[in-house]
């Protein structure tokens, strides 16, 4: 069963839903029948990696909040991380644009290290001292995950790598509806937006389940002219 | 759109289905929005690679036909194939155990070039004089779809290379209870079973098209707790 994953390393709720989804998982009686593919979402698209402020100065500018309010909403997002067992740095974290990060996770991807390359990246941003938005700590986070450096810094060094990628996958996200991430799809069946409590992802994908065991229509015949069967129950007549 | 299609190398309906169902994604509104995958089918599970008879001796044994009624049946699929501008070769053809050529396809899937190998590998088989069920072929006819050779001698030589993949393909096709092949899965929707005519694909293509644009149902909103909103309608709230 296959789950679509929108999110950006920038979101908070992204990290914290990843965490509830992967329980859910995990407490799903087919959970190792469920495949993730992680999607990129930009929430700033027009920022450069390298254009950065503190994520505090980010929400008292772009969101009009007061200081007060967004250092609660930071105090109350740790809280929030901390149950589900994940470090979250209120204080010196940076804003910065994901483009150039989006693009190395879908190298991540073609390598087979999506999964580890953004959990290693959500780490660098939320729980490590070191600002995420820089080269240097991009290609050290990346590498950390089992990339090849080489194989990083080339795509860094290559503006359209995996650009169309980073852009196809926000097309479908806006094609679908997703104003927000993290939004999640569930065998193309359901979505869920948000960082929802375990449960509820729980029963999406029992629910999702369910509809797939109920099957679908199948046109034509195994047993019929157009097919070659497995024991010769199809194939002299369809032969 | 995705559309997953179980076949094997020595069916000749799965030869012709493909041609088939390449021009229906032709005439199809949003042909350019599929993704095929293929996937291993054995119609012959327990024969080895170059275990090999002529085809026409294994119809008479295996299926019970008369030689006239084997020849009768090469000659009206020789005709079906034509009609989809495909060359058969109706004497001394091979069949043989097809289950090392899965193993090479499901490389060339992980190289991007599972389209161009699956073809080489039907007109290996139904066109072209040499038998396509010996080692040296098999690798040959991968190399000429643009496999790296010692990958694909790397795969022959180790049993188990992609084995799991083959069989994963295999149970999905028995639980979806697909007993012959082509067996076409279109978006996870619909199945069509057997070499279908064109016309036949495209409405199922459409069908699933209109299914898909109905959308699914999203629980939870992008506007409230839980999501980082893309341009500040989802995330003061959110955050």
């Amino acid at each position: 069963m296959r789950i679509d994953i929108w999110s950006d390393l920038s979101c908070p709720w992204c990290y914290v839903g990843k965490a509830r989804f992967a329980k859910a998982v995990e407490r799903f009686a087919h959970g190792e029948e469920v495949e993730v593919r992680h999607r990129s979402f930009e929430l700033d698209p027009g920022r450069g990696t390298e254009v950065v402020e503190p994520v505090v100065a980010m929400l008292t500018g772009k969101y009009g909040m007061s200081e007060r309010q967004a250092r609660e909403g930071e105090e109350r997002l740790k809280e929030l991380a901390a149950a589900e067992g994940l470090e979250y740095r209120v204080e010196g974290r940076d804003h910065g644009g994901t483009f150039d990060i989006h693009r190395v996770l879908h190298l991540a991807a073609d390598r087979g290290l999506a999964e580890r390359a953004w959990q290693a990246f959500y780490v660098a941003n939320f729980a490590e001292e070191a600002s995420l938005f820089s080269r240097d700590r991009i290609v050290a986070v990346a590498v950390g995950a089992g990339l090849d450096r080489g194989e990083v810094v080339g795509v860094l060094d290559d503006p359209v790598a995996y650009r169309d990628a980073v852009r196809a996958d926000e097309a479908e996200a806006a094609s679908l509806g997703a104003t927000g991430v993290p939004f999640f799809v569930i065998d193309g069946r359901y979505g869920v937006s948000g960082a929802q409590p375990s449960e509820v992802f729980v029963q999406a994908l029992e629910k999702a389940w369910d509809e797939r065991e109920k099957g679908f229509p199948v046109l034509g015949g195994a047993d019929g002219e157009g097919a070659c069967g497995m024991d010769g129950r199809g194939a002299p007549s369809g032969r």
